[in-house]
């Protein structure tokens, strides 16, 4: 996938190379050549990646990384640390400062396109998230991107795909400081353990006796089951070639054996991190979803759901059958209440009555906030008979136990009125349920409240 | 990225020499020996890809692509068709049929790859909104996937990038037809053009004087105005490497010139569809975190999105300086309207009600429904004198004109009552403030209803 890159060196001949280099590869790119003004693009919104000099005077590329990945706007972007050192010592200051990978000068091109392919595609998946995600920070719905930054990375679920038992020990021995491993050297049996799920991240060795491993690698991303946990290749130095064919189809990351234990540690967090940063953003959208059909103050589902709802399971004829009840539900003299002890106490009274109706109600029944004090419970599968049976235990248990109030300071006696409907061979629609409901909820409250009333037959 | 590609052929010779070659590339496969059992696959969401024969006994590879892409559950699942003739005719009945693309057989492996790897990756972006879709249609809040079949991919607006003007007004004659173009010669300003926004495709020339339309199109991939502007590459027969470069950095899709008219309308077609659901999806998703906050009666905001604002309202410093105002508005003997009147002209006056507070306020106020019959309304910059004005305003306007109800076969008097406060210096929070204006609205209620009254000095 084509990409904005930037490049940043306070060199201009390393800039001038990785320009060419990319965009001979059709990557667009755009330079910067010290920290702040490379802050200021990412900032901005300006690339897709970052390929990062270590050594510049002022600020120097771990700082900038740190800076980068501690900041919600620009946690996302993917950082490419690169330096004339190939010190182990600086590949893990980058990769604790956040760095997603590490190129040594003179950079090697296919090591370099490979890993920027690479990370640009994730980069894709996620960004469409994000933007979802963006969305409902902007409607005051929770700030999901601040999870990025706040993730530590640390006490993941680990598979470890490997069947040489020295080497599997002594990356399962330094993982367990932080992270709970299972070591499976069977490839198909950990096929099946990954399918079965809960596991945060796998390392997979590619020289397993007898089966390929990046042919498991290219089963896991393959299927739904398995697709968003992040995979680590460990190979020998001389495999890089099937390394960077992995990472062409889009396995995440690498280990070069022997495993530095310190780099062990660091890229795993790095993965983990964004894979709970990916299910977070995804988290958050299904939350925003679910508020859409949910009323604030009492957590019951809203009007918008019961009218969805309901509408469609009129629409079902096999419905049809079994029968179909409505109960509205109305606090007497809730204006007094609000009157008396005050809006809050009001809201408190709802909410509790809201939980006394849920724990009388079936999780297949409908309970909406329908009105100010008016709550609406549909029963499927339940005749006349039975919804006033449950109507009246609702009422007897409303009456019983007095309402507390202003942090358990006062109790309230609270009583309800209840209108009981079923649905007729002859409706049109649930509005016609609903009104009989009505009806039989101004009888109760004519008849002189706390009481259950039918429709008429 | 890797996937699973399902192999339909009823020829088993075939169906294995596709899974062998797949295979090698570490794509997943699965294989279906007819129509009816390849459909099968797909609805159960078992594949991310179908290499599709021609001539099969029974249902035919039209008849299958045809039933895929008319099926909501289906028709996000890239389909190429194969054959053994390559026959214009063909190719136009697969793509009429809805198909991604077409193979001939003997099938050439780098065209084979190259068209699987850039459908599967477009896929993976679609996917993870498609997700999300689905989770708004289990909630009950509209059916964006209807949307995907529903879409005829006709009057897009399309940017022609070619400088060949035969070449440019044989194309732009055939796509007027359903289409509005624009062409564009010169690279640069079709850049400028294509960033200005509004068009649905581009297609662009690998032939222009002087210019790589590949880094054209690399640049409208990279850049966020464009990303999602769907690129077609129209190229002459010896350039195919060009064109599997292009497909490879997600160009989606290419002509072979010289352009055959149909098959220029079909791919066009197809890709504008594509384009069409995908902002649909997003459009979607975008309207489901706006009905969180909105409240469904009146279209007014609701409470969960007055808490959020008013919240951060309050907690920026800067706006303590302008003022900042509340009015809580009650509509008075609302009870009594509903009782009179049903729930339903209770719900009208409601409806009515809250356009005319909208009608009395600027953008930049929070108008929300705050409980049954409450509107509250959020005046930032606004002194008591100035909310007492418009408090004032939008009492008169309500007490003026009766409200018609039951479908204006009747009209009912309303009236408001008011309280007004203004944050003071002392306030921990703001539900100071909005005690203050409801102790002040229970003063207008006690003096006699349809009055304005401030919190006291």
């Amino acid at each position: 996938m084509s990409a904005r890159v930037l490049i940043v060196d306070d060199l201009f001949p390393n800039v001038k190379l990785l320009e060419t280099k990319l965009g001979l590869e059709y990557f667009d790119t755009i330079a910067a050549m010290n920290g702040p003004d490379a802050i200021a693009i990412c900032e901005k919104g300006l690339c897709d990646l970052v390929l990062l000099d270590v050594m510049m005077p002022g600020m120097d590329g771990f700082e900038v990384c740190r800076y980068l990945k501690n900041n919600p706007v620009t946690a996302h972007i993917p950082v490419v640390m690169v330096t004339a050192l190939d010190q182990p010592s600086d590949r893990l200051r980058g990769l604790d400062a956040g760095a997603d990978d590490f190129l040594t000068k003179p950079v090697d091109d296919t090591a370099l396109f490979s890993r920027v392919r690479s990370l640009v595609r994730l980069k894709a998946v996620t960004d469409e998230l994000r933007q979802r995600a963006l969305a409902s920070r902007e409607f005051g719905i929770g700030d999901p991107l601040a999870l990025a930054t706040a993730e530590t990375g640390l006490d993941a679920r680990i598979l470890l795909i490997e069947d040489r038992p020295g080497s599997a020990e002594r990356m399962a021995g330094a993982l367990r400081q932080h992270h709970a491993v299972t070591i499976e050297p069977d490839p198909q049996a950990a096929l099946r353990l990954a399918t079965e799920g809960g596991f945060d991240l796998a390392l997979v060795s590619l020289d397993l006796a007898g089966f390929d491993g990046l042919r498991l690698c290219s089963q896991l991303r393959s299927q739904d089951a398995t697709r968003a946990m992040p995979l680590i290749m460990v190979a020998e130095e001389h495999d890089r070639a099937r390394v960077v064919r992995g990472l062409d189809f889009g396995v995440h990351d690498f280990l070069m054996r022997p495993v530095d234990r310190n780099e062990l540690m660091a890229r795993v967090r790095t993965q983990v991190k964004r894979k709970r940063f990916t299910d977070a953003l995804r988290g958050a959208m299904q939350a925003s979803l679910q508020l859409a059909v949910t009323d604030a103050l009492t957590g019951l589902h809203n009007r918008r759901y019961l009218d969805n709802h309901l509408g469609a399971l009129f629409a079902d004829e096999a419905a049809r059958r079994p029968g179909l009840a409505a109960l509205i539900l109305d606090i007497d003299r809730f204006k007094a209440i609000n009157d008396s002890y005050g809006h809050e106490a009001g809201d408190e009274v709802l909410r509790t009555f809201a939980e006394r109706v849920r724990q009388d109600t079936r999780p297949v029944d409908i309970v909406a906030r329908y009105g100010g004090e008016e709550i609406v419970v549909i029963l499927p599968e339940a005749g006349l008979a039975e919804a006033r049976a449950i109507a009246e235990r609702i009422r007897e248990k409303v009456e019983a136990l007095p309402f507390s109030v202003q942090r358990a300071t006062r109790t309230i006696p609270v009583t309800v009125s209840i209108g009981v409907a079923i649905r007729h061979p002859e409706d049109a629609g649930p509005g016609d349920m609903l009104k009989r409901a009505d009806i039989a909820l101004y009888r109760a409250k004519a008849a002189g409240r706390n009481r259950v009333e039918q429709q008429a037959a």
